[in-house]
């Protein structure tokens, strides 16, 4: 069971799983002042279904989910803050996949470091690229094309 | 700019986008008592990324943004309502990003009719194989394996 979130102090993660034919599949990078978890299971109550890796040396504050309800309970304004992050969330979420099968793989490289712009730099090429659901050769191809500006 | 989503007091509803290839890929349906919209347009101000069409003949409640924001104003707890609602929505779409990896086509649609038993009946082959991820004739031979129970 999943029962915990991490806020992000320091350092630098990443969330992903791993699909039929053992390709890693990343869902979510995390940086400074950032929310990671898997949140699949810590919503539902589900058994877990991603992991989670520092990419570097990383400080974390871990929050149960029952002291974060009993936030929401003391501070009804987090109601509020919470809503709205979740909203960024899903329409981030629904955003990946829609540009996953509508843009090239060059648009989805552009578009992720226009995105992430300070996350780019910190991460290696086969985690973006398993983030963007393409090669490192390709990634490493298109790196290679983009003019540094 | 989409300031509003619906919700379904009759009928059958789905949203989907086109991709490169020109393939339809649904990324909800809808029935009665539940929500529908483009979420990634409604929650982020940019332009509409899902068509959303009737399945069925359809009667809906169309609800603008800024009347919902003035409920939240006007009734505090709507947040909570909103926020668990919102919960549910983001581990569905992450689980369905994973379950779409790592899952074989049968197990996906066994999934999908678990999931939702009360759909599966008022959908079309192709609207739920452009769900699914998987080609009408994969659903067909799936349909024809699986005993009726």
């Amino acid at each position: 069971m999943v029962d915990f979130k991490f806020f992000v102090l320091k350092g630098c993660l990443r969330s992903y799983f791993i699909d039929l034919s053992g390709n890693e599949h990343t869902v979510q990078f995390a940086i400074e002042d950032w929310w990671i978890g898997d949140y699949p299971a810590y919503f539902t109550g589900n058994k877990s279904s991603l992991n989670i890796e520092c990419l570097e040396d990383c400080t974390l504050l871990k929050v149960k989910k029952e002291n974060w309800e009993q936030l929401y309970k003391e501070i009804p304004k987090l109601e509020s803050y919470a809503r709205i992050q979740l909203e960024r969330g899903l329409a981030s979420t629904h955003q990946k996949n829609i540009k996953n099968h509508t843009m090239s793989t060059r648009e989805k490289y552009e578009d992720f470091i226009a995105s992430y712009p300070k996350i780019e730099q910190r991460i290696k090429n086969y985690h973006i690229a398993s983030y963007l659901g393409i090669t490192p050769e390709s990634l490493s191809r298109i790196r290679k094309n983009i003019p540094v500006t």
